[in-house]
């Protein structure tokens, strides 16, 4: 076996050799994507070859037109010779729809069950030639199947016996880009937004035709296009004619278009006196604006809503209810077959609630009234994509309201471009948690996929981390995360570990030496970040605004539910959120067994002082005090990341020389920052706790006004922000800013 | 000869073919700019071949190793086969300077004459293998000379029997990039900065080094980093260490990295109660704040400063002379042989001198008083960047001051990222003009290479087009600007043909079906742009602030002498600025035979409107009324686009995919916005004139209140801005914006 690879990297060594002689090589950098389609080892393409002879298609449409150039690009690429459309004959691959393909339809094949977007992949035989469908009910399937036909090949599959068939769990799955009209990103970190809206319509940049293969590739059906802290001008008309140019180059491959709009829009575009959601010239406003978008767009998706919301107009401003602010809109675009996504992202500066309650009372009295096209798009967790959060207790609490799952592609806490953290993982423990709503097995997955209620539509949504860096995503591994939040929408089953293993392949090498050692080390790349930033259940203690680096002794912020002070606690006593009975008895918002474990002292360390407020010398299960457990997490943290260094030193044969250095600088960039984190964070806490480092673990290199001190005037990410002036920091340049400050 | 062409298509389309099996081919997208080295025609090589086998380099250095790379690279993919570094033979290319190889050292060459950064190319001969060359004083000299071989074969030069010196005429040859720490830039239309600044100095961004390169094969030899509207974080130590981790890349390409600073620096920064430039604690802090600079970056290059102008700080708020401040900050670069470019560009809102007059009044008094390690860097022109400016009073009026010619390359004031205007042919246009300040032949090329005044130094700035778009400069031929200031930087005889012509070549293609059509469109492409714009001396009519489209109706600015009406004056009687004697006098500005000529009758057509207000019906040196001639200037412009765009059409079969389809959908673009250009300004002066389109011109198809209620909320390359709240225009979806409105 390892004869094998040997010889096929002689061959790759000679392949890029004849390469770099009729062309000079161009780098890899990423813009492939998963999509990369090079030659794979000579063993395997001899074995793929009789079965990937020609393309069959019968027919022409946009989206039957784009899965068969994608499988005569895949497969010519693949298997390194030509493969292109052809007729039938052994080996060929037949596709299209019972509807497009006399050839599929002959075949009688059990479509039925795969719904709108399913496929099914079979080896079989038409008129006595060997062949493989890749058949569906529609187009879509068809691309769908497509592109997992290519997998097969990419993972090393065998494909000489297939009988598969997909449907996704999901109908809607759906990315939200948080971009901003005049190019910048709400939380982005990969660049600038990719939609080039000055010079659309006229120019269609390449990139979004990419952009939708990859979303195609593994079953996003939509995307919002703008930040949800709206801009009006996205619905001015100058604007929804760029928007309709957009959707119809993404519509070949199934993406929908969606916008977030701003709820003020009545008054602003509309030069109402209101935008009061019960008043009648608004709901016809709205109605009026929405039967113009879909005469461009016939097929536009929806409106993504963030209302009353760190300071969004709403329909609050009005005295109505999240309800009949999402109706308004949704009685628009009923008609036209169109969804609002209304997020339940709302804490209000005014109230002194816990703000991890606040969503939860707002919105659970609704249940039921919100329409049939509303989903309710409620995050992950109550407070704000932490590297950790305890589920929203929303879910299971609304059984009559569709409830979307949010979750943030985007690393805005998670260390940003450069930190190597494996989201999937992250999500999984999400779609796994158990709510109990209606007792054991009523998991986060059962809820948002309709099965625990009944509910007949379905949704999960993430916060696209897409820009218009080379490599998409801001880093190499960012691109997984975009890769598996895709493949879990699409198949809730699926282990964030499978989801690695296929995206190294299809990104790197399908080498097991290195599969074997990144699919681990993805995996434990999330622990690692909890570890070095927010152990044991601490929260929301990243610096200020960029949430860029530790802010844990931040306490001067106007709002109180935005200090990281609010939500550690920290005192001489211990630390921790006592969400407890005792204290805002948030843990009362979960079902009664796991508020009980909430509560009580056999809390699971990862989420103790989230709920609770704990003494320092608290016995841990370990047997040692929280104090020392708390810096062992912090220490574990650092060295599970130098970990992660070592194994990518040791990848260097498997991956071309540019990802590899970006990659390798990056990891520089996490370790240090993760050394950052866990200085700062021990520095502060230990004037709280007055304890002994435990033995073996050094205290911080400085004290804590060095930290303090640190200050990034110009971390990436923020929208509408302007530094704030030069800070006199001391005279020694190690004083001015982390990124020269730890060597 | 077509019969050679013909094969040689063929074979490329083999060889693509043969790409495309080994793997996925990417398409062209412009990222190699002018240094692609595809394989040339087989013909070609077959000649090339025996002339350059191997490359010879006795020595190391960063800037020696650069040169051999860059020849092993580039004549390996020229000549499709591999040429690696090697030992002498026949056909080596012999690289060196006398003190680095003893091979050149043995050949005795006329070296002295060729200073610090020239070269020399032979053939000749050593050891009696035929070699041949390349040689210089200097490792930078001999990587200038590495480009100029290789682009020898690029243009399908004989290389057999060389014997070719070249020497820079100007000493400094630099880009002023306008980027913000955040990756905003000033008038950038090529996406936002290159600089990363938030991951440097861990990760250094391959294009920085990319940029080099091409920096350097046209001779650019400093570049200076940041917005002359400067923040005074840039100077602070955490961005210093960044710099310097950027001057570390960029150094073996001979490119020395220059800022731009606040001049109030010494308040905000150091915290001193003044900037005062004669306060000897302001001179003893700018000498730390340069000392601190030095030692990190030994070859720093100097200071650009914008100084009281445009709301920047400056001496003038202390009463000093512009001379005062530009010498305080002189006086602390001097001894590390650092440089200032002291700006030119000012003008107030306060004085209601012709703002064409202003700084010829205030800079020239100053003449003989700035330190000889200053330039006075002056804008070609008196205004701004206009599509045609007469050049700028001050060349040839301060014979004791080091002047550099400024000049734009991002499209400000000329179409932006989309237009296709060839910059070369009016920088070429400003580097001819005889100021007569000693007599005929005072040419401002003579003014700003030292030599009408006998300076020891010189040097021509570009304002940067270069942005992180794939294409690096917004557009495909945008990247012609780039390459073609450099190559005139470095030698003030090279026509804007002759450069076009290899530009063409080492771009697209060396074919001259290609070349000949593709070079006159070119160059004809400058003066299409002054016609649809601003024909006949009209000047700064574009829409406020970010200048994009146009807007000669604006009158409403605070500050007069921004308004549009302030430039053109139109009025019953006529149009245009009277800058006679009669009028602001700015006439007299200019070398007596100039300033006659201009304030008189025989003043050429297109400086007509710059200086003298003219009847409506004034008869022009055509016979036709001024009127007449104007509409004929504006349709002959939006003529001349249309005829750009059939041209391009023709050159689909020489031009790859991607680069031919944005440049055919950019010139759409450009088509579109020429006749709104022509329709709206036709439309405004109409309105005095009152007189009817001359016979077979058509009348624009709308009234003016519809061209003024066209509203661009987010026209890119503003820095520091926020579009207006959403103006309520007509219903009907064309009013609201030229990007859905012309069809």
């Amino acid at each position: 076996m390892r004869g094998d690879w040997a010889r096929a990297a002689l061959v790759h060594l000679f392949a890029a050799g004849v390469l770099l002689l009729s062309a000079p090589a161009r780098a890899e950098d990423g813009y492939d994507l998963w999509l990369r389609y090079r030659p794979i080892e000579a063993t395997a393409q001899a074995q793929y070859r009789p079965l990937a002879t020609a393309v069959v298609s019968q027919a022409t449409s946009p989206t039957l037109d784009a899965a068969k150039t994608e499988l005569t690009k895949g497969l010519s690429g693949l298997l390194d010779r030509p493969v292109g459309a052809g007729a039938l004959a052994d080996g060929a691959v037949v596709i299209g729809t019972p509807a497009s393909s006399p050839l599929i339809a002959g075949l009688k094949l059990p479509l039925a069950p795969l719904g709108n977007e399913g496929y099914l992949i079979r080896s079989t035989s038409i008129d006595g030639h060997a062949v493989t469908v890749i058949a569906a009910n529609r187009d879509i399937g068809v691309l769908y199947g497509s592109f997992a036909f290519l997998r097969l090949i990419q993972t090393r599959q065998q494909i000489a016996r297939l009988d598969i068939s997909s449907a996704p769990r999901l109908k809607l799955r759906l990315l939200n880009h948080w971009d901003n009209i005049d190019g910048t990103i709400e939380r982005g970190y990969a660049g600038h937004s990719i939609f080039d809206w000055h010079k659309m319509p006229d120019y269609m940049d390449p990139r979004y035709t990419v952009m939708a293969r990859a979303d195609a590739s593994v079953g996003i059906n939509g995307i919002a296009l703008n930040n949800v802290s709206s801009d009006v001008w996205m619905l001015a008309p100058m604007y929804i004619g760029k928007v309709a140019a957009l959707a119809d180059v993404l519509r070949p491959y199934g993406v929908r278009v969606y916008l977030s709009i701003k709820f003020s829009a009545p008054v602003e575009l509309g030069k109402l006196k209101t935008a009061d959601p019960a008043d009648p010239m608004v709901a016809a406003w709205w109605k009026q604006e929405v039967d113009a978008i879909y005469r461009q767009i016939p097929d536009f998706g929806g409106f993504v809503v963030k209302a009353n919301s760190e300071g969004q107009p709403g329909p609050r401003d009005y005295n109505r209810s999240q309800a009949e602010g999402a109706n308004v809109v949704a009685d628009a675009l009923k008609p036209h077959g169109g969804t609002v996504f209304w997020r339940a992202f709302v804490y209000s500066e005014k109230d002194p609630t816990d703000r991890a309650k606040q969503a939860y009372n707002e919105f659970k009295p609704l249940d039921g009234k919100f329409r049939d096209n509303v989903f309710v798009q409620t995050k992950n967790g109550a407070i704000d994509f932490q590297p950790r959060e305890p589920v929203h207790p929303l879910f299971g609490a609304m059984p009559k309201t569709n409830l979307a799952l949010e979750v943030q592609l985007t690393k805005e806490y998670l260390g940003q471009a450069t930190h190597l953290v494996y989201l999937p993982v992250l999500f999984k423990e999400v779609l796994d948690w158990d709510t109990m709503a209606k007792g054991k097995g009523s998991t986060v997955a059962r809820v948002i996929d309709g099965s625990l209620e009944g509910h007949t539509t379905s949704a999960m949504v993430g916060v696209s981390n897409i820009g218009d860096d080379r490599n998409w995503t801001g880093s190499q591994f960012n691109q997984a995360d975009w890769y598996g939040f895709g493949r879990l929408a699409w198949d809730l089953n699926l282990t964030p570990e499978q989801i690695a293993r296929e995206w190294l392949a299809q990104t790197f090498t399908n080498d097991p030496a290195f599969i074997d050692k990144m699919a681990p080390m993805m995996m434990a790349s999330r622990e690692a970040v909890v570890n070095y930033m927010t152990p044991l259940g601490l929260h929301h203690i990243m610096a200020t605004g960029h949430h860029y680096g530790p802010g844990p002794w931040v306490d001067d912020l106007p709002r109180p539910e935005q200090n990281p002070v609010y939500f550690h606690r920290a005192d001489a006593k211990g630390v921790g959120f006592d969400r407890t009975p005792s204290g805002s008895d948030a843990t009362s918002q979960y079902a009664p067994p796991i508020a009980k474990l909430f509560a009580g002292p056999d809390i699971p360390d990862r989420y103790l002082l989230w709920f609770q407020h704990v003494g320092w010398d608290h016995k841990m299960k370990s047997g040692r005090s929280l104090w020392d457990e708390l810096v062992l997490h912090y220490d574990e943290g650092v060295a599970q990341v130098a970990q992660m260094r070592q194994t990518w030193d040791a990848m260097k044969p498997y991956v071309d020389a540019e990802r590899w250095s970006q990659t390798a600088a990056f990891l520089g960039i996490q370790a240090k920052e993760a050394q950052w984190w866990r200085d700062a964070c021990i520095a502060y806490f230990e004037t709280f706790s007055h304890m002994p480092m435990p033995a073996g673990h050094a205290a911080p290199p400085h004290d804590l006004t060095y930290y303090k001190a640190v200050y990034i005037p110009y971390a990436p990410g923020r929208t509408g922000y302007t530094a704030a002036p030069f800070k006199n920091t001391p005279k020694d340049p190690d004083q001015n800013g982390i990124a020269t400050q730890i060597p």
